[in-house]
């Protein structure tokens, strides 16, 4: 353990692998592109899709689960669709024996057959709106891996929408994205900018295109979640129809809206530090870890009852207890840091001769506090309230530290050029300028801030106003 | 709606077919062989799932998550696995715009997968047990759909487990298997008989099988789960050692355990009747419905207040309110019976005036009975807990009813030709006898149950002695 976490600041892409494997969080699979994620990993998504699933359904949204594969055609019913995912398709040609007669497509994300049975389904403005949601497995082919960021295989939801008007689609892409961004900043504590994005970098197949957008600890962004309006582009190319009020035909209007297990990669690069993982409560598979600290032979019953004792105190949190035999206290301390554990609590025969405990919180560095039994409970309340609250600002102070206004495009190349983090200025959107912006310095428009609404002198066309706009280098 | 369900007595296939349409649990899709599993459906897979994985996590399993796709030299490690398998597997033979070197199959179980993985995380003693789970879909190639039964992919839960001895991993596959049988009975209200497979009926690569078996209302056999000792058949096939305690090199011995969406084809099957499903309130994803009768508009006020305060005392169940205005109450009646949901209250002002409400229970025929308000909530908690029994008591008794015990051959012959049910017999443990019987008869062994370990004289030799039996044609 431990042994081989190379230094944040030494290689920030190694840390970031090695914290992985060393915390046991995901795993390379023998097929190229792909990962197992491990048990500790994935206890991570559980708490993620426990948060969002109750969110979707309050919301009124309802889950269901359509075919892994999708036939050819159907892809490429929507041109700019079938273009933007045409380079990472998977193709299943032979199957029970036979070659195929149509080739099968395994689903890169499921607008195509969601909105066939849509089709199928939607008939009245009774049946609007339709609200559903789908946790899957998705597949989009890459050569370079990067666990969690990018694989050929990862997890996650597409919620799928039909309105009868595009008012109504507005109002559910925005209400998804708010849940995004109460997730990724309430529960992951990671501070976001929520915005729009520019023409080159939405959905294939969207009008419009949301997304919330994270600063990692190297200062590159990371999008976290996206949610899409798509206007009626593919309920007209599925034949979608539902009879209005007025008994006339119409086309409805649709979203689509989706995180991945990215998010854990998120978690990993806005928290962690050169010990490794660092969980935020609300989310951390474990809470708080208990070590017993046992010098001789004869305290362990001792100690051990007095750690039951305080286990059952703490029974609504999730606690492990490390009573293994065969490593020591201090192997213990660092594995349970790498792992990212927000409180430790020490106990040992001395501990216990004065009623109190010794705790240690993993989000600020060499803590150590004594407290007395009898305040544990509320303490440690106050105390995983506080450690969330405190990661959270961390983010957000990150952010703010690293955010940096320029007045001219020509600040803003150097800028994106010579230092990591946001850039921001006023933009008057144009294809060609972002894509020479790109080619220059790998920065990219990260998104139009959806709370920035005025415009003012853009830095790229004399003549224009501009949106102000969030420029980054991103994950 | 209900215009399409054909009687059961009529067709029990087409009743089985028609009753997924119209209570909207699942659809055909547009690829041959696969479904659509809707919302209502799904919320009953959800049900499903919560129990089960609450079981698994008591029971000290962690789940995880393994890659779909499976190099096709995985597959054709273990002989009997690839020989069983092979009829039913579809394969990847490009991807990302390429055709690739070697073809992956897409998942039909991932035995081979999950071992290669344990040959890298477990090397001593101290691993073990490795107690993993993984929810996920599999595909199965299948030329003639049955939604929920036989479909090209399905979802399931499989669990993969390695033990240091044999008897640990015997005790693992039991246990399982009880917890199968436990959700089956206590959840899913249906009787079944648990016992082990014959050698022909055994997963490929298997040492011994396990099942549960229930029985249909049109009496013929479903396998609603297996579980398996797959001995060191994969830990030799994919070099999978830990040292032991005295430091030598061994093979763990290994388990591997499912259920799929094919519990929601059960549960049609053993419950329902001409009207529709019959779900057991505690999978039912509403347990109850009520119904406000509205005869005047100027009543509306005043019924819909008090079935929102009747919602407010039954507020730990799950209770939809059917307050459509453009559908009559018969027609909700109907709807909410064709859907299964256990418990129907009625409320109209002249109730309210008696301070009263009218239940019906979907588990008895043209049941109504009036219940004071006062004793709702108690009245409510001993209805469904009764429902629940009493839809298992007519499951159990379904099955003894159309048990048969025969004392030789030809009665077996001539029984599971002329019969449907279960047959009973001695039975000596042969391949060509036990294929003759499925040839003449279609009637395979379900199992040699559990609870059953006398050995009799045998009717298929006369010179030994045979296992209690269950012959029995099947799903």
């Amino acid at each position: 353990m431990m042994k081989n976490l190379t230094p944040m600041s030494e290689d920030f892409n190694q840390w970031y692998t090695d914290i992985i494997q060393e915390a046991e969080l995901a795993d390379y699979s023998p097929v190229k592109g792909t990962m197992v994620i491990r048990p500790y990993g994935y206890a991570i998504w559980e708490n993620i899709q426990k948060f969002l699933d109750n969110k979707f359904k309050e919301t009124g949204h309802k889950n269901a689960y359509f075919p892994l594969f999708i036939p050819k055609s159907f892809i490429q019913k929507e041109a700019e669709h079938v273009e933007g995912f045409s380079p990472e398709l998977a193709t299943v040609t032979h199957a029970g024996g036979k070659e195929l007669e149509e080739p099968l497509i395994v689903r890169p994300t499921s607008e195509t057959i969601i909105n066939h049975m849509f089709s199928k389904w939607i008939s009245s403005h009774r049946d609007l709106p339709m609200l559903i949601n789908q946790w899957a497995n998705v597949v989009r082919w890459e050569m370079r891996t990067r666990l969690f960021l990018r694989t050929s295989e990862f997890l996650w939801q597409e919620g799928h929408t039909a309105h009868a008007t595009s008012e109504e689609a507005n109002e559910e892409a925005i209400k998804m994205l708010n849940i995004y961004e109460e997730f990724v900043q309430d529960i992951a504590a990671v501070s976001v900018r929520k915005g729009s994005k520019s023409e080159i970098e939405k959905f294939a197949g969207a009008e419009k295109t949301y997304s919330i957008e994270a600063m990692m600890l190297d200062k590159k962004a990371l999008q976290a979640g996206t949610s899409h309006e798509l206007g009626q582009n593919f309920s007209k190319a599925f034949d979608i129809e539902f009879s209005d009020k007025n008994n006339q035909l119409q086309h409805p209007f649709q979203t689509s809206w989706g995180v991945s297990t990215r998010l854990i990669g998120m978690i990993i690069m806005a928290h962690g530090d050169d010990k490794g993982l660092k969980l935020p409560p609300k989310l951390a598979p474990i809470q708080i870890v208990i070590v017993p600290i046992v010098p001789n032979e004869d305290d362990k019953e001792l100690v051990m009852s007095k750690v039951k004792e305080i286990n059952q105190l703490l029974g609504e949190h999730r606690v492990e207890i490390d009573d293994r035999d065969e490593v020591t206290p201090g192997f213990k301390f660092n594995e349970w840091e790498l792992k990212g554990v927000p409180i430790r609590i020490e106990i040992g025969p001395r501990d216990i001769e004065n009623n109190k405990v010794i705790i240690s919180r993993r989000d600020i560095e060499n803590s150590k506090n004594d407290i007395l039994i009898d305040n544990l409970s509320k303490e440690i309340d106050k105390l995983l309230i506080d450690i969330q609250e405190n990661m959270f600002h961390k983010s957000k102070e990150h952010m703010n530290n690293n955010t940096t206004h320029v007045d001219s495009k020509e600040e803003l190349i150097e800028t994106l050029k010579n230092k990591e983090g946001f850039v921001t200025c006023y933009w008057y959107e144009n294809k060609n300028d972002e894509i020479e912006i790109k080619e220059l310095t790998s920065g990219t428009i990260r998104c139009y801030p959806l709370e920035n609404v005025d415009q003012k002198k853009s830095i790229n066309n004399k003549e224009k106003d501009g949106a102000f706009t969030i420029f980054s280098k991103a994950y």
